[in-house]
């Protein structure tokens, strides 16, 4: 059966992968890249082919599905839950395992059952507002460090931080901002809870907005980096300045089933169930769920100008073209869209691959 | 693994459904209900054990999913694709198959290449404008029925329509305003094809917003209903007024992760890849992605008023909660989540599940 399905451009994601891993300003950096962007094993080899072992997950099942890949030291960055200690401590026996934490009560929950070796990383909120103990609020952490102490088969990690907030920038200052305050925030509480406690505290950050604009001031006191969607990027990406066109490496390879000019739409096989109903403004203004591409063997070609995915419902996805769309496809080829959200497309495609983590 | 799964409160749905099947409007319908809201084997034995034998999906992976299962007449409601011919063609010597087409050289492409007997609808469009020929184009209709008549082993099933723009209704008025044209519509295209060629011509319709407002009007001269919806219903029909929060029958079941009382917030594993990223106007005015239900055993409860879901990214759902909530609730407990759009969100989850059918 034909459908629609996801073509990765290898040699665009291996280039991407390669500006991550050779940056000069990441050398003394631990890159733990975010693998729920790909959560594909294929994509996986290319990391650790490029010099990556530390990855980081977004789900337990993910974990559990890299880990039988053989990577063998994950971070989840979600809050771990109560509920799944038996399973992160089976899991904890496989690989090095760390969990992220923003509540005292859970962490002691987790610490005292989980009987395996586990990292635990504190999550402090820097303004973005998602989920974290507010980074000014060092009583907290120092209590949850303290709690941490209590058990010596666990080891404290270091401060997670996530900088969503940087997808929603309006210009690259603003980025730059979010970045400069929040790492200062960041180094403060480090300084507050290394003297407290004399341990090592480690800071994590990463979101792929931020990564092209790093500094040595920003990046100074941080350990860890751990960005995923670089190695796809995407047309959000795309519209904030983040990546080119020629960059993004994951499209929608999918069946053309009708043609409307005397409306200049066309209809495909690709709908919200695959390309999810993440939308972001097109170049001409109009909110969109995907640009156009022309798709040649297994890469990604030209992008087709003024065309994109203009409305969905489930498995339908409406385009709106230029007449020139109309004079080179016609009912029953296949088309390319790039995607508004390369993570949640391949997450929605995943069941459809034979390589992806299943959720649970 | 716990994570989020799905809740499907078989009292309601089968409700749902015996209120669909012994509705004295239809008596003398075809009754065709879409499968894809469920992608479920037990929900479709509920189907069967109330008298369905007729069934609607919308992929060919679905179709063959519910062949599978038992189904033997089936209709994939998505304009077909030229390239799946051949696989059409397989599926259609292991059950009565019908197609939908709205291009006539797609459909002589079609009807060339199937060897097994095939029926195929004509798609009209009535102002949806999504899919299907312009219900006044009647020359259109004519030829593609012309066509047909040159393939005597297929057979022309009648036109078929779906009036998506009620789901946009501003009032029940204008929900029975697009049913009361576009069905008169249907009905003059129909008496011009039969009087053309000679030949019974039926008409197929059926959305969940206008279920309850049909009347004995509307429905003259429709031979067949296909919603599908209905048998879960979700937040956007609740807010539409076309159902009861007690008839909604699918929830999510979620780890609540983190509460955030200062900023009346909380933290479940719940995210876009799990709802989808359909929102719609809370009672409170506000946009979300769900409605909080407390969840007991196997069913579904009440409503908890004021508290939705407020943001969502990959795997992170964030709540907006009441002062209430924080009393009842707490880390590492669970909560259930009424789904703007059931299809969706069950769609998202389907590779979640044993009984799910897999796109391709």
């Amino acid at each position: 059966m034909s459908g629609p399905s996801i073509l990765v451009d290898e040699a665009r994601a291996r280039q991407n992968i390669a500006a991550f891993v050779s940056d000069p300003l990441f050398c003394n950096k631990q890159l733990r890249p975010h693998f729920k962007t790909h959560q594909s094993a294929r994509v996986g080899a290319w990391f650790h082919e490029a010099g990556i072992t530390q990855i980081t997950v977004s789900s337990l099942s993910m974990a559990a599905y890299f880990c039988s890949q053989g990577w063998d030291d994950i971070l989840i960055a979600l809050p771990a839950f109560a509920g799944d200690a038996a399973a992160y401590d089976a899991l904890a026996g496989q690989c090095k395992l760390s969990l992220l934490c923003d509540d005292v009560q859970v962490l002691e929950q987790l610490c005292s059952t989980i009987t395996q070796a586990c990292a635990f990383y504190l999550k402090a909120d820097c303004g973005y507002g998602r989920a974290g103990i507010p980074v000014l609020d060092s009583e907290r952490f120092i209590a949850a460090v303290a709690l941490l102490q209590r058990f010596p088969q666990h080891h404290f990690a270091g401060l997670l931080s996530h900088f969503g907030n940087t997808y929603h920038a309006a210009s690259v200052a603003e980025i730059i901002e979010i970045n400069r305050k929040a790492t200062t925030q960041l180094r403060k509480l480090k300084q507050t809870i290394e003297k407290e406690w004399g341990v090592d505290c480690g800071i994590s950050i990463g979101d792929t907005p931020s990564l092209r604009y790093y500094t040595k001031e920003i990046l100074e006191g941080i350990s860890e980096l751990r960005p995923g969607n670089f190695v796809y990027y995407d047309v959000m990406q795309l519209i904030l300045g983040t990546c080119s066109a020629a960059q993004i490496s994951v499209a929608m390879d999918a069946p053309l089933l009708s043609v409307y000019p005397a409306r200049k739409e066309a209809l495909v096989h690709a709908g919200a169930v695959h390309l999810s109903k993440e939308s972001c403004r097109m170049p001409d203004g109009g909110t969109g769920y995907g640009m156009l591409v022309r798709i040649r063997q297994n890469s990604i070609a030209e992008v087709l100008e003024g065309c994109y995915v203009d409305r969905l419902s489930q498995e339908h996805g409406i385009l709106r073209c230029t007449d020139a769309f109309f004079n080179e496809f016609k009912a029953g080829d296949r088309i390319g869209i790039l995607p508004v959200h390369s993570c949640l497309m391949v997450a929605a495609m995943k069941d459809n691959s034979t390589e992806g983590a299943n959720e649970k």
